[in-house]
């Protein structure tokens, strides 16, 4: 262990000049606090592009009844933080995580966190703005409180914090066991810590928190040893204590057991005045977290935030854009955002934990979770296939399918973190984001054992209703909740079985899927011209009101305004049951200009983002501006975007008019600004809308390059006169995959006034719309 | 899988001659119920010898203030059952385990226990002991309540239940996941049950019992599939219940969590009204649970139990007994307890949870657990020393020595099972332990590492005073409570770790703990003639009771009284202390024939089986009986051992007059009955007492056999008129390992009247007294 002196680097200094600087490098230009505020829920620490560790500052404990708006541990809002933690999801609207909270102070030992409105009452700390910096793999923070600078960064398994003592100051350290996202006292069932020298200690925690029985192991390293220490179980009743292990109380016992752990490291009055500490952490074992601190060897903060620094850029860089600042730096935190899941978890000797809450070892693959599927499955998934390498990507698809091999039920992750499922949201959404990658051509998995995957995870009754939606052909409302949104999503996700099916031969299930992907048809009324869930009966359900929205009504997080639109697979069939074109159109239009009365959303805290019913901040929508375009009215989709992009996204912390969901709202933003959105994964197809960037290069894993280009792009100019690809006129209102992946140029022409000759024709429209169906 | 045809054997018709018959075979003339009522705290279960499985009826469950009596899960004096659990420990004072609860039953589904004074409350049964059988490895009972007849048997990772149900009812069988020993509610801090199929369900569960954060995992595996199941989490409150996974209600769900789950399957009518259920458990994981399995790949009740029984008459057999029926059955019930502990702990893979409670893979050895120390070292582990093969004591010591490694204290074990440390007495007597094994010429074990870690044990200042112990030569009362004792236990345990290093050639730590092992002497008060507690300033502690027996006195379970005779190692020192031999007789006859109001240590639970202030119920008495010899009068011992031989040990359900210890209380019976004791493990001597067998054959490991025989043994011939050794006058009044493992005959010549110039010359008294000591 080498410990080096450090540079002298004042945070002061540092975070001094909080303007963006327009640079070569996208990191430079990401402001990793837009989403820090409001509803997005994304967080401003330090993470590799799929890392393990994501450590970032919690500024608020909260019972779980009130965590929703710190379901990322941080809050742009706040004045005051807790500590620095090493686990978060990236903009969920659920929550948990937020392991091992360290927390740096001086002075007298606080053992309780203290309230953000009594400054002083507890070891948490007030900040300000002024003195605070993040860029993607950095952060820093001056707790004022306690006069110490914090720097933190990661490799992908090891946090790396640094802190810079006032002078003459003791260091000390603070590590609350208890500290967790999502509930502070119920939801840890154990924990203990094991001092193993004066610079090492590990420990552990098992959370029923959103997965039950989570284990999280750790290792934490420190840079100077510490002189004094003390662990405290700070559990207001303890039933049997056992007996007293050796040790004089808390102050030299080497292992220490319970629900409720503390401990306060003092390291004396360092000459630097500087501390660091390694925290790494795995789902194995301790063991496991000592051995995943061999990824990061050296005490050098600096070289491992250049190598954090370098990997976004490597990452990012995948993606080459030109336009304004404020549209740049939107885009490339977008890109960053969809960058923090899934996330790795595996150890570095290949050993992770699965939905079995057993240890497995990865064979030829790195394990990751975090599968937000639900959300993901519709653009972030799609956006990761067309920007990041094969190699991720297939990784991503042995995740799950490794993950329904030691299924307790059989299949495929539903919204899986740390290895577990969490049962949270519908469908099987794992399935489309399999045969989209599939069907893009991404290698690297067993193709047979995916499609076996698919398949158990469509047919297990148990799950959702789909006992009955393979008996009725849709899911009926009286045997389960929710039952219009599974009827259509699962609709959905059978036809990319289908597809996948039908790619690889087997013909039987290409047929059989194909037949269920029109199960959308059994819940649209034609009458109303609304999804409405039946009876078992084959009644639909009364009274009905398309504006309703409840947990326990038919809809996921929406209404039928909203979840009429859920057929991507087929709009053909929608337009047919609409009464054609015009209709379709006009009932759209309804949906974006109803004057609607943002209270009757507002008890579904994930229905954001409104524009008439239209809710930008939740994903039923995401996919609805664009299906102007099946209509024949692309240009009515161009207008709808520049709505959107313009009320829904903002270079600000509270920028995101949602909650991010893992990357999903951001992916939506990356693709739209390109110019195209992937209305139907499975299909291959990118629907047109318009570019918002001048010019984006996607610098392909093949190698190759393709490029878009916005000629004449404007604040004015917001509707597309013509399109080009590689020269020649492009008729289609949509590309494909192989369009982009040969590489070229796709040249927008933008005008002020709609072309609506343009991509309106029925031969313009997607083949989605004509040929993946069975007749 | 084979489901074999039952044998008809009914219950009813086994258990209808309870009369034990003598037979060639041991295991027929144990009584496993003795020590199952009064202080005895034995199980009655099935287990094969160190099986990692003990597999025994639970007749309550208690409040952990209340639980002492119930430390086995059954008591003799009970009436009703609550089911049948897989882990027990045999004879402890405190308790844990009772690990996988599994109660057959018909009719309508109870979930929870029920009150025993409330017939048909709950699922709890009523039974008789007309209608219970039991013998080594075998375990049989009539549910009165629900008219079920079970039996049970073992293999050593393997549960094996047979219930045989009424005519025409419907087969159930509940699991109850809460089920603990030793606190019924708080102890369980998390659980889950995952049906793999309806012949395969698995589970674990983690406790804060005795040992904090404890982890069991069983597989359960089923004769006939299950039509139904449901299983339950009978929490009072939850806080946040997560979101409900695939299946409806409890009935499908395939993965279920929390703290208080209940499983009931229904199996149907079967033709033969019977159903078999194997359960394996495992340390490790539920993989490795089920690995366990494949222990018994059969469904043959009958050749289970009959394996079990050779099992158990081979480890029996190392001791051929010849003596009236009544002592016979003592004796070999006595070698029956002897062998609970410790027991194996280890998957058949090899892996097992060590005192980090991390995963470790044994290399070269059976990783056993379960160390009582603080009672087996004195006579329990010396018996196993003499009897049993040398590869399981060579386990026993690798596996303490393999303990110590991944200690987080490094320090040897002190009171283990299940692999975790529960710091349960005083003392480091993994020490005398090893040392008594290494000096008996026990191989098969790295006799450096062993040494090393009992130095470490011994010098681990933050443990026990050690620290002060260092620094002044006792452990100072105003720094340390029970102060006295763990002064004259720790100058012991040094003094074998001299000896060990003697014979190791190291003759530094020799000479060293040789002087440690003085410090005996430091305590020692010669105005008073008792061990009292000095203060750190050199005084002795006042007021002084040598009567008086508290928590946080300065005596272990006892009182000046008791505590007094213990330098083992030193009976010289004691005598020059105490004035001379007659002294040194007179002040232990006043142990024995003081007039004690037995209330005075009423309040102690353990210190029972009281002659004057002799309580032969703990283990500090065990060797008192024993040290006239070393003051010249054997004659004395002999008559004292006849007095607790009479009164202390009778073969009925309370026959035991204090706990069992994991085989301590039982090993003392053995070693008496053949004629001699260990009073100091690793002086390698046997103090010779008095036979009460008629011939005692010791089949020793070597393949050599060595013989006792007790001529004119008879009621009134209680004296030894001469003792012989391969027919030569033996004078000494002990005998050397080596004389035993030579292989020969000791023959004693039995009277009614004492000899008092038999074994009384100083030249007759162990070597122990002028031979091991520093000068």
């Amino acid at each position: 262990m080498l410990c080096l002196a450090l540079p002298q680097m004042g945070i002061a200094a540092v975070s001094s000049n909080l303007e963006t600087k327009l640079s070569a490098k996208p990191s430079a230009v990401v402001n990793v606090f837009i989403g820090t505020g409001g509803d997005g829920h994304t967080f401003p620490g330090a993470t590799r592009p799929f890392g393990m560790v994501q450590l970032s500052p919690d500024t608020q404990l909260r019972h779980f009844k009130q965590s929703y708006p710190w379901a990322a541990g941080y809050r742009y809002e706040d004045d005051s933080i807790l500590g620095f933690s090493h686990t978060h999801f990236s903009g969920t609207g659920h929550s948990d995580l937020g392991d091992v909270l360290l927390m740096p102070y001086s002075g007298e030992t606080k053992w309780e966190p203290g309230y953000p409105e009594r400054a002083f009452s507890g070891y948490r700390s007030r900040f300000s703005h002024q003195q605070e910096k993040a860029e993607p793999g950095y952060y820093a923070v001056k707790l004022l409180d306690h006069e110490v600078d914090v720097e933190l960064t990661a490799s992908e398994r090891v946090g790396l914090h640094r802190y810079h003592y006032g002078k003459g100051v003791e260091a000390k350290l603070l590590v609350d066991m208890r500290s967790s996202i999502y509930d502070y006292k119920s939801k840890n069932l154990w924990s203990s810590l094991r001092v193993r020298s004066n610079t090492l200690v590990t420990g552990m925690r098992i959370t029923r928190g959103w997965a039950p029985g989570r284990q999280v192991y750790f290792a934490m390293q420190f840079s100077k040893p510490f002189q004094q220490r003390e662990i405290q179980n700070r559990e207001d009743a303890i039933e049997y204590r056992g007996f007293a292990g050796p040790g004089s109380g808390a102050k030299e016992k080497v292992k220490v057991e319970g629900k409720a752990l503390v401990a306060a490291f003092n390291f004396g009055i360092p000459n630097d005045q500087s501390l660091m500490v390694k925290v790494a952490i795995s789902a194995v074992s301790e063991e496991g977290a000592i051995a995943n601190l061999q990824e990061m060897s050296d005490w050098d903060f600096a070289a491992e935030r250049q190598k954090a620094s370098d990997a976004w850029n490597t990452a990012l860089s995948a993606v080459s854009i030109e336009a304004a600042p404020d549209m740049r730096t939107k885009a490339y935190t977008a890109l960053y955002h969809s960058m923090m899941g899934p996330s790795l978890f595996m150890d570095i000797d290949g050993r992770y934990r699965g939905p079995d809450n057993e240890v497995h070892q990865a064979q030829g693959f790195r394990f990751h979770s975090t599968f937000s599927l639900w959300d993901t499955y519709r653009a972030l998934h799609p956006l990761l296939t067309l920007i990041q390498p094969t190699a991720r990507n297939a990784d991503f698809i042995q995740s799950l399918i490794a993950s329904q091999k030691v299924s307790p039920e059989g299949i495929l992750p539903v919204w899986q973190f740390h290895g577990l499922e969490t049962w949270c949201m519908i469908g099987y959404h794992a399935v489309p984001v399999i045969a989209d990658a599939y069907l893009k051509g991404v290698t690297g998995f067993d193709a047979e054992a995916a499609l076996k995957a698919m398949v158990s995870s469509a047919e297990y009754g148990a799950y959702g209703g789909l006992r009955h939606y393979m008996q009725y052909g849709y899911v009926p409302t009286d045997l389960e909740p929710e039952a219009a949104s599974k009827t259509v999503e699962y609709a959905f996700d059978d036809w990319t079985i289908a597809r996948m099916a039908e790619k690889m031969g087997k013909l039987d299930i290409a047929k059989k899927f194909y037949a269920r992907a029109q199960n959308y048809r059994n819940v649209f009324d034609v009458n109303t011209g609304f999804i409405r869930a039946r009876k078992a009966n084959g009644e639909f359900r009364v009274p009905f009101d398309p504006a309703v929205s409840n947990f326990g009504s038919d809809y996921t997080e929406g209404s039928a305004w909203q979840y009429s639109w859920y057929m991507p697979h087929d709009n053909a069939g929608l337009i047919q049951m609409l009464g054609g074109d015009s209709a379709a159109i006009a009932k759209i239009d309804q949906v974006f200009d109803a004057k609607v009365d943002e209270k009757i959303y507002a008890h579904m805290e994930d229905i954001s983002g409104l524009i008439g019913h239209y809710a930008h901040g939740n994903e039923p929508s995401h996919h609805v501006a664009y299906l102007y375009n099946y209509f024949g009215a692309p240009w009515k989709t161009q207008q709808r975007l520049q709505q959107i992009m313009d009320s829904q996204y903002h270079a600000k912390p509270d920028g995101l008019s949602g909650n991010d969901d893992l990357g999903q709202m951001s992916a939506w933003f990356a693709f739209t600004s390109f110019g195209f959105y992937p209305v139907a994964p499975g299909s291959n197809e990118y629907i047109l809308g318009r570019p918002f960037l001048d010019k984006t290069s996607l610098n392909l894993p093949n190698g190759k390059r393709f490029v878009i280009r916005a000629e004449n792009l404007s604040k004015a100019n917001q509707y597309v006169g013509s399109v080009s690809l590689n020269g020649k006129p492009l008729e289609k209102n949509f590309i494909t995959h192989t369009q982009i992946t040969e590489g070229g140029e796709l040249l927008f022409k933008m005008q002020s006034t709609p072309n609506k000759n343009w991509g309106s024709q029925s031969n313009a429209r997607p083949y989605t719309q004509t040929k993946y169906r069975v007749d």
